[in-house]
């Protein structure tokens, strides 16, 4: 077993620390230290929590782990920005929390910016949430901003995913129209001090009658005024009733089989597109296009024929 | 030469709407039709549009085609709505446009959703602007809803990218946070009769002021009143403007050139995900997984050896 997974079994923060910016960086070792961990899962709750920028999420997600920890419950927090990819940008609001739960050993919080390729982020969120739970924590929070693709990809991963919306946004139609609908578990109104809660609850599920679910599972809605610390029981509990169904009906085993066979393509397609930017440093394709000598859809066409299977 | 390839060129728009649908359904002849295309291009000036859901894009773009009609350019529409990908769904609004253009043959308007998988709308709108220039349009507009990851993809097509803002929305931090400011080389306030111009004006300039951006151009700032058909012109004046700066720096070849190199990578990805999965019908590792007898790194490398190059 590799040295790192060894240490990262064994509750070494540090260890587990270094692991994930194996990840990040695409470390050598990484495949095989992932190899080693797999049998390892703990079996964490994963929970996905999302919702646009301004829903309060990260206050809300502060006093959720404020909440577990007084449960005696331990948690891992990857909170995915996929902020500029041209900027980079540092995760202010990850720092500030991340300074005020420094002190615990029972939390552990990780920021992921998008960094390298398509697809990138979502691949090593996934890894990360592994390696957490090889680690061992009861609770792993994945935290995303935003609607996208790329958040929907990420929440794959979630056993049980949460969708942060507020009162008078009119998110709603545009978590709708990004699929989002589809994917939640469970909706929070957020900051439900403000006025048009119950205009909200009847969009939902509005928009709830018009999707697809599972017979046996409504997605509930919870109510919280994260700085009242109001309602996160109700968050808890209701994850914790979704887990309860997933395990019943057998969907979660379903899904966790998904969740790994994905994980299969993904690796292949990352570590495939790394060989053909590795390859593009021979030949000289990329100045005959420069030069206007070739198209790409010849090069592309040379470049497969040669992969030859 | 590809005989549909031939007829594109000779501008028979029934083959242009039937060559647009060999590349959404990823038909076999589809390299060999854009090879033949390439060297065809007319060189039409492509614009981006972008922006979010409520901004008045629809209008305002039907307001500009109406514009460049009337001073007799032929325009090719790309409109892709990254709608669920879960629920498809029918893109009502360009529905309505294509109506209203409907007799006349110097505008043709595409549509298309998010189908497949990962990175295929990006491609195929690419693909799609480069048929449409093949085809010869004077002006091609690409209209994208919403500022994720896969925008910023589509509108590296573009030669001059437009991002739309209304005032009071409070998208400019958004806008920012995605990556949009970067690319952007032109901002229109759209619904501009409303309050709060100058504060986003401010907004505007100050964000600007953070990215970097070549040291002699600046985006400028149009406002326009879509539904009185104001500020149109300056639009695309701007516009023009900008194609004028891109070619005489010479940035408007080193960014074809760019674009041109990375429609390789994207073709040779495609085109080897779909081997990979075609290869996923061979052996039982899915039902490995499935019964948790392997793990998905284990598989990922023995597919990924078996590739040898």
């Amino acid at each position: 077993m590799h040295d790192l997974a060894k240490k990262i079994i064994e509750k070494d923060v540090r260890a587990l620390a270094r692991g994930i910016s194996f990840l990040e960086n695409d470390h050598p070792d990484k495949l095989s230290i992932l190899k080693d961990l797999h049998a390892e899962g703990k079996g964490a709750h994963i929970i996905g929590i999302t919702g646009s920028p301004g829903a309060g999420k990260s206050s809300l997600v502060n006093r959720f782990i404020q909440y577990l920890r007084s449960n005696g419950l331990t948690v891992g927090i990857v909170a995915v920005d996929p902020t500029s990819p041209f900027s980079g940008g540092a995760l202010l609001g990850d720092r500030v929390r991340m300074a005020e739960h420094f002190t615990d050993p029972g939390v552990f919080i990780r920021s992921m910016g998008t960094r390298g390729s398509l697809g990138g982020l979502a691949r090593t969120t996934k890894e990360t949430v592994r390696m957490m739970d090889a680690y061992g924590f009861d609770v792993i929070l994945v935290e995303t901003v935003g609607v996208g693709q790329s958040e929907l990809d990420i929440m794959k991963v979630a056993d049980t995913t949460a969708v942060v919306l507020n009162p008078g946004s009119g998110d709603v139609v545009q978590v709708f129209k990004a699929g989002i609908m589809e994917i939640a578990d469970l909706f929070i109104i957020n900051k439900a001090d403000l006025p048009g809660v119950s205009k909200l609850m009847t969009e939902i599920e509005g928009m709830l009658d018009l999707v697809k679910h599972d017979a046996d599972y409504r997605p509930p809605i919870a109510q919280t005024i994260s700085t009242q610390k109001k309602g996160i029981e109700d968050v808890w509990g209701f994850a914790r009733k979704h887990l309860q169904y997933l395990k019943d009906t057998g969907e979660g085993d379903r899904k966790k089989t998904r969740i790994l066979q994905d994980e299969v393509i993904e690796v292949v397609h990352y570590e495939l597109m790394k060989m053909i930017e590795r390859r593009q440093q021979d030949g000289d394709w990329r100045g005959q296009i420069e030069r206007r000598e070739i198209d790409p859809y010849t090069v592309a066409s040379n470049i497969l024929s040669e992969l030859d299977f």
